[in-house]
């Protein structure tokens, strides 16, 4: 398990072992219980335990603006901000051709459908601003551009609580080539 | 001096007095020479050791574009990018009441007569991405909205090479309020 070395993994087991309670037990039916009913959901990728997940099911959220991201997992921080009150499409991934992922091993196409299917006025990209994070912002754009469809991306630059001296060059070029009017 | 200990310093000490060559002189003059000769340039703050610093008499460079920045150090990063070729003006610090640092303290109103004084098409604000550094953007951009100049900031977001997971709550935020259209 993540986090979990071989010393740790050796005082769990004995814990297991020892233990006289019904904790490993339980511990083991959550396991199974989560195994069996949290599944992606078919919509937008994020994890359910019902036909469709909280953020797609859930009416008072605008409908019309669309954020991709790259996992699941990258959904829970941007539910942090509470910045953001719209839909949300996980690829499961990005283009990496060094790991042999291309776009037909991503959910690239169930996005360019869902965004055909209409209702959405916005496509918001929040992908990683590394070299493959653009690659798949830039392949998925080219597919999204002849739809109707205004599309951003979330801003590069300076990260808040930093000064200049702490920041990288890349991240300084971007951030002096993307500035904003005030 | 920074980076130096008292472990350090004591080996540097002996060294110093042991050593049989030149050495620690020449150490000693080129510091008295550097303090001596080094002065801030007077029309931007950054260091120089001429009448004007090496920027601010380099014909080449642009003389529409002001990049402001909180200390002449904030420079060298900005130049290592290359995607900046105007000027510079160092404010020396940012506006910080618990440091007792108001905005009398920095060269606020050298910048708003250089303005005035013409030539600038547009002010890029390269301060830091913090509450202090805020507040600074803030002042001076009051200062200087009457002016017939482009106020602009450098793009406050994810840095380059990050993904959503590793960045904190107010940069993605800040990333997605300011998204750029594509």
């Amino acid at each position: 398990m993540p986090g979990v070395g071989p010393r740790s993994a050796e005082r769990i087991a004995l814990w297991m072992v020892q233990s006289r309670g019904d904790q490993p037990e339980e511990i083991s039916r959550a396991i199974s219980t989560t195994r069996e009913t949290v599944r992606p959901c078919p919509q937008c990728g994020f994890f359910t335990m019902q036909e469709l997940c909280e953020i797609c099911a859930d009416p008072t959220r605008a409908a019309d603006q669309l954020c991709v991201v790259e996992q699941p997992t990258d959904i829970l921080p941007l539910e942090k901000t509470s910045a953001f009150r719209g839909r949300y499409h996980s690829l499961g991934g990005r283009i990496s051709p060094l790991d042999h992922i291309g776009p037909e091993d991503l959910r690239i196409n169930e996005l360019v459908a869902r965004v055909q299917g209409g209702g959405f006025a916005e496509v918001i990209l929040a992908l990683a601003a590394d070299v493959e994070g653009q690659a798949t912002t830039n392949y998925v754009v080219e597919l999204l551009k002849p739809l109707a469809v205004t599309i951003t991306r979330i801003a590069h630059g300076l990260p808040v609580g930093g000064g200049l001296e702490s920041a990288d060059e890349l991240t300084l070029y971007q951030a002096l080539s993307a500035r904003t009017k005030l």
